[in-house]
């Protein structure tokens, strides 16, 4: 695997290749920095609410492996949400997208993330969709590996894959997590209730909150976000890791559901599909198609950006103006 | 007026052109006709509970005005919902989309199309996308002109320059809409009482009510589906009939709230902008890059389906179909 | 009927054999005169909003006309909710209360007087009591009479054998009322679209914005009390007005769903039937039993409070107060 | 301990003094019987669904241990909701009703009795009242005693203060509660990350739940019944076992609230404070004052009625039945 991950490190090209476009991604980003103070780091996870709101960093990874970032793109954070996006494709790969989507829907909800009203309102009670913490909990319940351990190694892996290096779960954030999982535990043991929870709760919880504080840097999400715009296939692997179908469908989930309850402000003014979590990253993916020919960087491309500060729907406020720029700038739109 | 449209008329190439496409269709079509018997008509409506459940009819117009279409193409039918993208775009060309957006907001729901709840439960009561009726209402209510006729006008003159030629109001489904019209004016003044309505309830409603009552047929629609796949861009016309920006906005919503409160499964499934309405049509705008080089129909194209019998959601049941089966045969996708 | 009405007159007591109650009473309004700053009056209807809110009054009448009676008790205001309770009683007379149950239930709520979220949510949208502004326009359209005015002549006619004097409506207010009646058109429209109306839309609102619109004072809604108290039975007239099975009912109705989504905390601290209305008034009935023998004021009373700055709820704050003063020092609680 | 409860029992007086009595409760209970079949045992709780789903059975006990007794009145079941009014009572008494009315509120809901709807809907989520799952977990969490086993220690000897005897758990139907428990345990995790719960989860739930399973038979919540009606006073014991205003608070919450989302129908068609459970069990409370003089049995009694075929709210289908009848043909009303 070590060989493996160091030739992906070679097909990604070096900085040098880039200058340019890190040159206007650089200010760019910098001009979008002072908007940080429009939002505040997420204050139920104290290991969230200590890091620094000032923060925003952003790395691109075309096609080819061109490679442009700019900013505290090295920081490390976690997935939180963003792992929703990964866990759904790795049950689907597990058991099947029709398997899984009997247990979740895929209807965008306009509620909240941590919101518990339609498990109750709408009977018999299937979470609405993959994106959100009822849906996630669910999948997390379905994930491949009898014990808790499994199913993470099983993430673990899955991610190492398409960011060619393991990354680990920062156990402080996991602790914090944990401690604080009062309302997450409310919803699995809702689902339980009416039974859309495949493990018991706990065990559901562990590998959700563990997949929630894996630890990440811009490339890591650009990368999948890569992977994802190329429905699966690994362009610089030359692999493909999930089916184009599931690709397909965790793309459109991003679309309709992935922002929160602000989703559909991000496909009416954005335009590329993209999930982003309360730590302040977000994960877009650019398929091939959503540009024009001849723009300054080519489609078929991931982003991967952080920006702790979030707003009042859990989105990354400077994170969400920078990359509505670049979609803007260059031409990124599936629409 | 008469003569632009005979040369859009000119413009759409004849069938001969298209018949081997036209063979393909009519064996998908006919595959999914006998589905629609798991559908009913819409009963609400007495005059749409009068139609012929088991019709169903498709019409695709290529970006060079290639043409394939098979069944009840011909058939006219009510544009019900479908007005509501086409009343949206009139009133962003109209105010510019900001100052639309400030009065209807963009996010999918999850809730019936009817569906009142979420005005009082959400503050200030701004109602939450164009495509439920809601939204639409308050769309209606900014349309150009001062009277309610003179409203009607613009729409019927703006969809002219469309689909080349002069649609009209079936009174008869107008007369039947209106008189059944509890539930919309429940919503009309309730957004009245809210601020969200810029004219008189009874203003708004038979803008809205007139708009769902025009009858078109499946060339119409696909026609402003060609429309909106090319940004705005009339590709037989050759020209710019509105903003691209609002295009990709019409689009986008079209995408995540659309098809009712089935969004989120037609954007999983299907992957194509689509807007249906109770009457049994859907209409679909596939971008020129949604679909791989060398697909057997173009994408760029405009997409319109007619199936009256409807599901529980309000979306043609075999009309769903058949659109799933072409969006997959022929690669449009926009994700 | 003038004559009847002087009779009523002479059968209540004059101040002159009250006079130690009456300085009790005034005693304890002018020690709640000053919380009426914590209030407001009702803004959303203009007539309402210019009155003095430092207005403070209350009436008592017992079962052999006693008479007790401070401040501003002579104040006009007008019955608002509280004719909720007589157009009730009003439509069980004429048609039978098992009839008018069959169109409106008995079931609190929790929700705020003008709520619309329970008729969706709830199928098939029999509106949950006649207290809130839904069930009491479901029972406006259930009143006697075949035109508006008949049947507000008939609510007016009721009254007055109730109150000894015939009470008129406040066309200001009535004219205030209806245009502002956006909210509750939005109510009666749903009623009708789900079949809870049995009257066209404008009629059961002119009855029921007329009905509200109703001048009356402290000493009138007082006598509707005590005769709510005695179960419909006329202590100085001697006379049955209606039946006892009605009186329990409007009285449980009062306990339960009176004074908004505050109910239960005046069942809970006053313990008494009480109705309040955003103008301020409150009309308590005391049942005869609801207190301990020899009591300072003898049970079997009614209680008029007028104070028009509203809390939250649209409950009169001083009011409130001075009625659970009353209560605690009189010892009138029905549990 | 001992020789109190054999006091208790010898004020108690034999069924030879009430045989009249008797065969009136008997002839209405067998009449009421059939009805059975309308209603089914609760089904979520398997060691309920086993119970013959035909018993019927009542007790009432007047002021002056007068007993009247019917039908399987002997038959134990387990307390179920019945045990809500005991624990607010208790938790009243240990931090007076102030502290516990911080903590959970009064108001009547609408709602189901394990809804969760409104804790997230209401901020900042203060249960609505204590006779609903949410608020009487959030009591639980109150009750005097440090751990677990001596809550309910101080619970089980509160409940032979009142009836005389030392009940106890019903180990069975605790264990099934426990097992089943998802939902509860939803609304606890709830309770828990909104701040309104004082415990643990877990011990909140043992705690709730063991007192569910407390078993008791018809003569038992008679008792309890009869110590409410006096206002917390024993009449047998001649002991003053709450405060007035406790009493007076939890028969307010038992009209209110005590009869699930039926309670308005009970007030207002039976009219006497009442609290049932899923089991099947009644428990009212008829205050001295709520009946004529020289009715056939004296009011100020308690009455337990038990019939374990319930309907869709929750309620005893022949028990509310015969309660109603009890309640008209001996004029037992509070209103």
């Amino acid at each position: 695997m070590a060989n493996e991950n160091i030739q992906l490190g070679q097909a990604i090209q070096t900085e040098a290749d880039s200058n340019e476009t890190d040159t206007i991604l650089h200010t760019w980003l910098e001009h979008y920095r002072p908007y940080t103070t429009n939002g505040r780091c997420a204050a139920y996870i104290p290991a969230l609410a200590q890091v620094d709101p000032s923060q925003l960093g952003v790395t691109i990874i075309g096609p080819d492996g061109k490679l442009a970032k700019s900013g505290d793109c090295d920081a490390l954070f976690t997935l939180q949400s963003v792992s929703k996006v990964i866990g759904f494709i790795a049950a689907c790969v597990e058991h099947g997208s029709a398997y899984v989507l009997e247990r979740v829907d895929v209807e965008p909800t306009g509620d909240a993330f941590n919101s518990i009203v339609r498990l109750e309102v709408h009977k018999p009670g299937k979470p609405f969709n993959p994106m959100i913490n009822a849906g996630a909990i669910t999948v997390s319940s379905l994930l491949g590996g009898k014990s808790p351990q499994q199913k993470i190694d099983s993430i673990l892996a899955f991610i190492e894959k398409m960011v060619g290096r393991r990354v680990s779960i920062n156990e402080e954030v996991y602790q914090s997590e944990w401690q604080t999982a009062d309302r997450n535990r409310s919803l699995a043991y809702y689902l339980k209730g009416t039974g859309f929870l495949e493990s018991s709760v706990e065990d559901a919880l562990e590998v959700y909150l563990k997949e929630c504080s894996i630890e990440v840097n811009t490339q890591d999400i650009a990368m999948i976000g890569l992977v994802l715009a190329h429905d699966g296939y690994h362009p610089l692997r030359k692999e493909q890791l999930f089916p184009k179908e599931v690709a397909k469908l965790a793309k459109a989930l991003m679309v309709t559901c992935g922002m929160y309850n602000a989703s559909g402000k991000f496909a009416a003014f954005i335009g590329v599909p993209a999930k982003s979590g309360v730590s302040g990253g977000i994960m877009a993916a650019v398929p091939s198609h959503a540009s024009s020919p001849g723009a300054p960087f080519p489609a078929g491309c991931g982003i991967g950006i952080y920006g702790p500060a979030i707003d009042e729907y859990g989105n990354s406020v400077a994170g969400g103006m920078l990359l509505k720029h670049i979609a803007k700038e260059w031409d990124f739109n599936i629409f």
